[in-house]
């Protein structure tokens, strides 16, 4: 099936294209957050109706449990391979909303770029796969392969509902491969093909004291302040850059020179991690790049502390409570239970006994890996050198998508992700932004990768080889 | 003077006495945040046009830097001592409003309590004062003293404007003996006689680390969290409920067995300190009893940590900043400026390279210790007996009162504290309120107070002896 058509296509409607993102990303659909709940959904609507309006057959919005999932199928190539695209409409918070320059549900367009929060992450990424299916549906009245759309509201906030959705409809989701696009290049012009994730394991700590506000000055020095128990549990948990959680590296795997070797080809270096950053050290495990440190070691972080009053000036208090978010990344073979187990023992052991802690768990997800011997690579990288004109390079992520070790478990799918977010992107921070020109690569690319999947003959379930987990 | 027409005065006046407590405390004249700027002037204004009403001359709004000094003199008892009443009108914050049963500035009376932010930390117990002068003059058109109001806006954010104040009108301020009322009874119906209390440092720690906030998935593990590196260097300032910077107890003054009897006699017991916290057990510095070591011993407290997303769900994310609020109690010996030197001094030595740190000194005063065989204590316990039924305790406090080593300092006048706020008051807490039948104890107590201060032929400038700073 040519391709130049659909190309064409989508060079010629590079206006309405844009106009079409910007409307998407006005939509405030923050999951995490209940006061946008109207948004999230209204945000579905907006994507089924879209779906709807390039001819994709069987759009639905279908409810779950907190924010609806997106699905639409294009069934007409028997024989064919069946391709399953998973994207996420939802966004990240927008905090701190007052380090944006221009307004985060704004849409705005300055130069190659455009801004809002969820431009990259992910809803331009998800977008270049939607264009691609409507430029060769346009121009061929045909896709070259079956295709399943699954679009979520919940990948900002763990994926909670997609787990028991896709248990629910395994066999109306059956497909030959999974493809998806929320991870970064490995440069500002060369895409990335990712086969690792890192896993997750997210907790809210609350370390609770006296029973109400105390006057720091009359009891400072004869009542234990929750804040100062919260950071001393909180310093107890990492030792010279690596975590000192008794048991926590038992089962990390360790990986060869070969390994090694390849991640340092393809990775980034220390420097352009730096660079990216916004850093002007790295910190962490010793022995390790700042590659490796993110992608095959795992990681615990502190994503807020909150206690007492930090407004202006100061109030003499100490307060009842103090909470932390805390979040590890896990690698192969870290198990998130036993992780949540030993941090647990952890907990009893430095607690001292002048506060009580209480752990919440917000959620987990396993690490991911996936075999980049699977031939849906060989079509991906294909697509990727023609849509960027470089060859891709082959990553590990040190962020996590749930879906991806879900998708693997309950279909029994490979996933292959084109990674088409810039570095540059600022994805979770202020002045998200989608570079236009590298979107337009990223849909032809796309286009590339569904033609290019239609001639894998090789693409059996039971080529679906993964080397782990 | 015969003080029983004062007396019954005020015996007959409580329901309009009550009135205008409730318009006082409804006033949001929350000092440190700039946003009640408006609400700050307007309490002052009220105050000087009730001072007027109840028949003070020479009552003035004194702009200052930032919040209006309220003056009244009255000045026809030549021969006669000086009494300089001191006060404050501004309250802390309100902050965590949620947690109020009634809004903090709705001045609602639920049974014998009047409920509201400030009631008894300054408002109700200055006005205490206030009300004792309107009796007299009613009664008698005249007081047995002379007397000085000064009434401030600034003390719950560090009197910063009343020193350079004090000092301009340092010869219209001069006073035999100064008085006031913002510190605790000893118990629920024994008023205390407070003649130490704690100096304060209070700072603003900043831990700046990426120059923006970074997806925690992509580079935890690589780049030094600013949240964790801040409860890094908070655990260090700690060690065995003492605290842990170098050089801290050097100039702490050492008490003997007498002094320490003394105040066994007078304070309160372990198990009166933790039900006054609502804490099941206490906490700190081995070898001191809980009063001990909220008075004659230092402290360290985290009034308040931000940093990272504390919202609902998670966001991963490795902040850019992270920040502490931090405050010392100081003791005789204990320099402000010496402390602050020495944290300065510990935080270059704990900071890890990968982040900086910043301090800001919001605010400092000395420890204030003042000699309590001067005769103004023999008038002040003598009001007491009488007001309350009770002798009063002779406490130490472990807060902080400014001005007090300012008037000190800047006046040479010793200063009597005449404490009226019950233990149950909540001051600095959710639910602060005026207990009304102590309100008009303290009010009696104000009449004797200065009725015996009349009598005292002993006090003389130069009996104003302290024995320490």
């Amino acid at each position: 099936m040519a391709v130049q058509p659909a190309l064409s296509f989508v060079r010629g409607s590079q206006a309405p294209i844009v106009a079409q993102l910007r409307e998407f990303v006005r939509f405030p659909s923050v999951g995490a957050q209940p006061k946008h709940n109207a948004d999230v959904a209204r945000c579905a609507e907006w994507l089924a109706k879209h779906l709807r309006g390039l001819g994709m057959p069987r759009v639905r919005v279908m409810p779950t449990e907190r924010h609806p999932i997106v699905r639409a199928d294009w069934l007409k190539a028997p024989g064919r391979p069946t391709i399953l695209i998973y994207g996420h409409y939802d966004v990240q918070p927008a905090d701190p909303i007052d380090k944006w320059t221009t307004p985060p549900f704004g849409g705005e367009v300055r130069g190659e770029n455009l801004f809002g929060r969820g431009a990259c992450d992910d809803k331009g990424q998800m977008f270049a796969h939607v264009k691609a299916i409507e430029a060769l549906l346009r121009t061929r009245r045909a896709l070259p392969v079956n295709v399943k759309c699954l679009f979520e509201g919940e990948e900002e906030s763990g994926s909670t509902s997609l787990l028991p959705f896709l248990k629910r409809h395994r066999d109306e989701l059956a497909a030959d491969v999974a493809a998806l696009s929320d991870s970064p290049m490995a440069t500002l012009d060369r895409p990335a093909i990712t086969y690792a994730m890192r896993g997750s394991l997210s907790l809210t700590l609350t370390v609770r004291g006296p029973s109400r506000d105390l006057h720091s000055g009359l009891f400072g020095g004869a009542i234990h302040n929750p804040l100062q128990a919260l950071s001393e549990i909180v310093a107890s948990m990492h030792r010279s850059g690596r975590v000192a959680i008794e048991g926590f590296y038992d089962d990390v795997r360790d990986w060869g020179a070969n390994e090694r070797a390849f991640m340092a080809r393809h990775g980034p270096s220390d420097a352009a991690i730096l660079e990216q950053a916004g850093a002007e050290c790295g910190w962490g495990e010793a022995g390790y790049s700042l590659y490796e440190r993110t992608t095959i070691r795992p990681a615990l972080t502190i994503n807020g502390i909150s206690g007492g009053y930090n407004g202006a000036g100061g109030k003499a208090v100490i307060p009842t409570v103090a909470n932390a978010k805390v979040s590890f990344r896990l690698v192969p073979d870290q198990d998130p239970r036993k992780i949540e187990q030993l941090f647990q023992r952890h907990l009893r052991k430095v607690t001292p006994p002048t506060v009580r802690v209480a752990v919440k768990t917000e959620f987990m997800a396993r690490p991911a890996l996936i075999d980049r011997r699977h031939p849906v690579f060989r079509a991906a990288a294909f697509a990727c050198r023609r849509g960027f004109g470089k060859p891709a390079a082959f990553l590990r992520c040190g962020g996590t998508i749930p879906v991806i070790s879900m998708l693997k478990q309950q279909l029994g799918v490979p996933v292959v992700l084109l990674g088409f977010g810039r570095p540059d992107a600022r994805i979770h921070s202020p002045d998200e932004r989608l570079h236009l020109p590298t979107f337009f690569k990223s849909v032809s690319t796309c286009i590339y990768f569904l033609t290019a999947a239609a001639r894998m003959n090789a693409m059996q379930a039971d080529r679906a080889r993964e080397f782990a987990t």
